[in-house]
């Protein structure tokens, strides 16, 4: 097995979160995972909260949670001795404890210890597992959507997640590939492919998704920009290792620098689509574009719904934004192609 | 320091090679970097000769080599106990001891523990040295050449190595970027860019080719291929960090079929060019074809002087074989271009 498998249910930690933008991952992993979610356990004074049973680890490895979830960063970077505590009673109890977090559990030896004490795994999802393997190129069973960027941070993984979630809400066999630490807490599983050696970047992309049914679905989630000067590299690798059937391009409306790149504007969409189906091709000659993901956030619901139709128009496919609208639009799209 | 460095000179070790085929990387340190080289040591019944003096380690060692160069892999795939021991007698004798190979020196306790009790540094150049930066896209001040090919293992570093040579003939300022273990220990510097976590290929090759004199040029050694369906995050992490202002474009003569991936053809040259072209300017509008380096092994003369004169015709700019004809048609180009 070479990507991160979580064993669930799930136990979420919240730490003393004030909000749930102090706990982003634990929000998505609840929000786009809730049947994963046995419970959550917040310390004394925590204000976030994410709607779910309030449990103990031990309460929680009773009710049979498998994975203790810890999704939030602490404030000031270094895990507090009380978090260490907590983290060895979630192994002790009978779960894996799995990390999104820079630091690596896997580098304190006081959870090395109790990790071997207990038979139980410290799973830093940042980190790849091995083996790695180098590309083929071979073409795989099964149909695959990518999401691409004109940058980073452009809502890659939201609009890949709420594909997903659409596909499965109409009976449309999928499965949602993460390639991302957050990607990963959510879907339980997947490969940090920005963090795998840049030789296997293909490789590992093709072994997150193998051969499938024709009619099923891999809806991967996409990394950087093609066009970015730090990170194409991956967005690459990434594109030609999942062999994309059909790319979705996510861009925000109205960004026009590139996200911490001085300097570096964002490139428009016809330049971005067309990079992506050139470089695509390498790998599966029928790569097309399945529509245009348009993060609106900062515009009124006027201004999006006039911009959505304005880059309709010009690009003739679905377009939409994920979060106002929803993404039914593609998945019509996606299947008037395949069961037409 | 986040590159590996080689203390010079050198002890290249040859093992009980019977041709300097199986000795490649030892005679290509010879080859271009004599003046590195203060000595060969060869096993019993080696037939292989660079033609340097015979040192044992501790001769070498006495003379002044700071550095014991493994370069040929032992038959069978594993360190004999017998080339162990001699490693340890070159650190003991006051060498590092530098390795191309796939296995790691790191990883045998032996050598390790040699190591510490020495102080000398066992420098598997496979692998990269710490810390690991982002890339910034930030523009540097002196001139960059970059090799990118048609596919593997087309002649991206001997074009390279070759034109640094001319270059350095002519008194340019020039240095040689290596990004591959061979070119690593040939230099004895540089960042193994195949072997970096793929989130910082840019990041470090910016940091291989920091800014430099206007009028210095860095010739940095290509990896892979854009259109390479396993490797072309490599290939294009290493085109972003380089920034090139010129690209040299490697090709095998009358290769139709990607080295080692089944099915997959080589793309032609004008397609390569035009890729690089558009990539590469993200991190460098200016940036231009300087020349096309033709392997033509499997032409006869007459052949390969008619391919050169044909492909020059097409493109408009300089074509060589750098074994059959140098590479000083293209130095002519890149000098006319800067000092006229």
């Amino acid at each position: 097995m070479n990507k991160i498998e979580l064993k669930t249910p799930y136990l979420v930690f919240l730490g003393d979160a004030n909000d749930l933008l102090m706990a982003k991952v634990a929000k998505g992993v609840a929000h786009w995972r809730p049947e994963k979610c046995l419970a959550q356990y917040r310390l004394p004074g925590a204000k976030a909260d994410l709607g779910l049973a309030e449990m103990s680890p031990r309460e929680a490895a009773a009710c049979g949670a498998k994975t203790f979830i810890l999704g939030l960063a602490p404030v000031g970077g270094t895990l507090p001795l009380a978090w260490i505590d907590i983290l060895i009673e979630a192994m002790e109890a009978g779960m894996d404890v799995a990390s999104g977090l820079h630091m690596r559990l896997n580098d304190i030896p006081e959870l090395v210890a109790a990790a071997q004490r207990t038979g139980q795994n410290l799973l830093d999802v940042r980190v790849p597992q091995g083996p790695m393997v180098c590309g083929t190129g071979l073409p795989r069973s099964g149909k695959r959507l990518l999401s691409v960027g004109t940058d980073c941070c452009v809502g890659k993984m939201f609009t890949t997640l709420a594909i997903h979630r659409e596909m499965e809400l109409r009976g449309i066999p999928a499965t949602f590939r993460a390639t991302g630490q957050t990607g990963i807490l959510i879907e339980g599983s997947g490969v940090p492919v920005d963090a795998v050696v840049s030789d296997f970047i293909s490789g590992m992309v093709e072994t997150l998704s193998p051969d499938n049914a024709p009619d099923h679905w891999d809806i991967i989630e996409g990394q950087g920009s093609l066009l970015h000067p730090a990170y194409a590299g991956v967005s690459l690798g990434l594109l030609h290792g999942a062999q994309a059937d059909v790319i979705i391009v996510c861009h925000e409306a109205g960004r026009t620098q590139m996200d911490e790149m001085e300097g570096f504007s964002v490139p428009d969409l016809q330049t971005t689509i067309d990079i992506n189906l050139t470089m695509g091709r390498v790998t599966n000659p029928d790569i097309r574009l399945g529509g245009i993901a348009l993060n609106t956030v900062n515009l009124s619901e006027e201004e999006a719904l006039a911009e959505i139709a304005r880059i309709e128009k010009q690009f003739g496919v679905p377009v939409v934004d994920p979060v106002r609208t929803g993404v039914s639009k593609i998945v019509d799209g996606l299947t008037e192609v395949c069961y037409a």
